[in-house]
């Protein structure tokens, strides 16, 4: 077992988590009580993340509290919705040091003030095995606002959030020294390891992306495969462009210098930017909409009547040897 | 990896328990959309097990997969609320059988459909570790209806439904081939076994639980304890009384053979019974709403205006060497 207990790791470490919400018992019950608006509906979801396959147990333990509610946030931002609260179950491994614990909610506490949510309840046991680590996590939208992955239609345009492949790098070089010395500036280095370790969900966009998306989704399995994933319950095709993905410098600067990495930035997960599909007549407002709120959005390609995703480079197409991300 | 991909998991195997939500969309989404009732408060809860600390990674899928459920069930009828639905985050390790799964699943469905609740969402993950499953349960209860930890007054009835050390003995016994011999009959053993393996949870309890308890929460880390957190957050103390425990009949040819084992009944985890206080004029009519759902319920002592909890037996104060439980 830890070295502190449960009560105690709930109590001194979690419940300041959880004061500011309308439905504080303070963590000291088994279960939150909670009184929803009658305006609005609401969007739940939960994502798990395990050491050794979503994380590293040697990553800063902040960095791993950020990244488990952010990869939440995210999905929540994708479905037009905005945060109110979310649960932590966590599986602690014998072997962790009473600090961890603290910096990790620490790597919460950051995240849950910029996203203005609040833990209201959770689970803390022990395992045998890695650190393990599931959130459930609410978010509000107006009555009717939610955005499926269902409902892109031919014609409409594919935008996509922020930049590409910076934490499919990212993880590369956290995981190989060999990549580390071989690829690109300290500077680049730092900053795609940093966008892996550190995702930014994209909250501000859920308002735009409830406003104007027919379909959105999270990319957290790759972009390609989350396209097509929003392709095939959406029952159409879609053309991707190469040529118009939103690059940061790091990853435009190892693309230029291992072209082969294109595979990998299109395929790799760990994005947690949002994909999304706009009616043409509606793109140019919904880009000014994110201008507006200082979030970039690139269009990078069209639905259409067909079947799959087709890759153009250039006007060549691009074939993948796989469409879906596998984590470490 | 699994033999089935997440997908192949999600769609065939957990798709068929979301459906008859009024929120259903077939799992398709990483994320639920929900339009709760505006009449009502909801009860959240989440409760997470791991293989080799919770359950054994050999028990019946069956049974993992009832007792996942039903301990968070558990959780949501001694807060007085009905179950609505849930979400499911599961771990899975590299050498379950397809089968496996696919019981588990059967499992869930047998609890859901006595429960009356469905799956809305979750998330399957791959880990290199211990089976590992979180549960977040979803209840409802009529506004102003939540029933705290917090609540017991001085005078109050001290009740427990069902049986109390069952699932303690039943542990031991799973645990230990020399147990499964030294002890009792083959019948007595089955039952106890099954106490640990398929706790049920008192769904039915929640509205007496509702109407008449000051205090309440579900016996899962062992009926001393339990007792002691809600003295702790109520403030007072209380007495309890060995010769009125409520045991069944293989608990009590075991603790006629083996007198020691008493300390394990008190303080071993794994009920799953609802522990509540009630205000001594309204003893009568909780009994009587409890009758009236064929559940029993035992008057076992009483709160007082002390500190702690004083166990007695026969006029005689019991010691325990520990008051809270830890799994296995």
């Amino acid at each position: 077992m830890p070295s502190l207990s449960e009560k105690e790791i709930i109590y001194t470490t979690f419940a300041p988590l959880s004061q500011g919400t309308t439905t504080d018992l303070g963590l000291t019950d088994d279960a939150a009580l909670w009184t929803p608006s009658p305006d609005q509906d609401y969007v739940i979801t939960k994502d798990s993340l395990v050491a050794g396959v979503h994380f590293f147990a040697d990553d800063p333990p902040q960095t791993i509290g950020w990244k488990s509610l952010a990869v939440n946030l995210s999905d929540l931002a994708a479905k037009g919705a905005a945060p109110e609260f979310y649960l932590l179950a966590i599986a602690l491994p014998d072997e962790l040091p009473t600090d961890w614990i603290r910096e990790f909610a620490a790597g919460l506490n950051t995240l849950q003030e910029e996203a203005k949510c609040f833990l209201i309840g959770g689970d803390t046991v022990y395992t045998p095995g890695p650190l393990t680590i599931s959130i459930t996590a609410f978010g509000n939208i107006p009555k009717g606002g939610f955005v499926a992955r269902r409902g892109a239609k031919a014609g409409d345009q594919i935008y996509v959030s922020g930049t590409i492949g910076d934490a499919a790098l990212g993880l590369d070089l956290r995981k190989s020294e060999l990549a580390r010395e071989s690829y690109t500036s300290d500077k680049h280095k730092i900053f795609l390891i940093d966008r892996y370790l550190r995702p930014e969900p994209r909250i501000r966009l859920a308002e735009p992306v409830r406003q104007f998306a027919t379909a959105a989704m999270d990319v957290s399995d790759g972009l390609a495969g989350d396209l097509s994933t929003i392709c095939e319950l959406s029952d159409c095709g879609a053309t991707l462009y190469v040529e118009q993905l939103p690059f940061s410098a790091a990853t435009r600067a190892m693309l230029d210098q291992s072209p082969q990495l294109l595979g990998q930035v299109l395929s790799g997960g760990d994005d947690y930017e949002i994909l999304l599909t706009v009616q043409p007549d509606l793109a140019m407002e919904f880009e000014q909409a994110a201008q507006a709120i200082n979030t970039s959005v690139t269009c990078i390609g069209e639905i259409n009547g067909e079947t799959g995703v087709t890759i153009l480079n250039r006007g060549q197409p691009v074939e993948l040897d796989t469409d879906r991300y596998s984590h470490f």
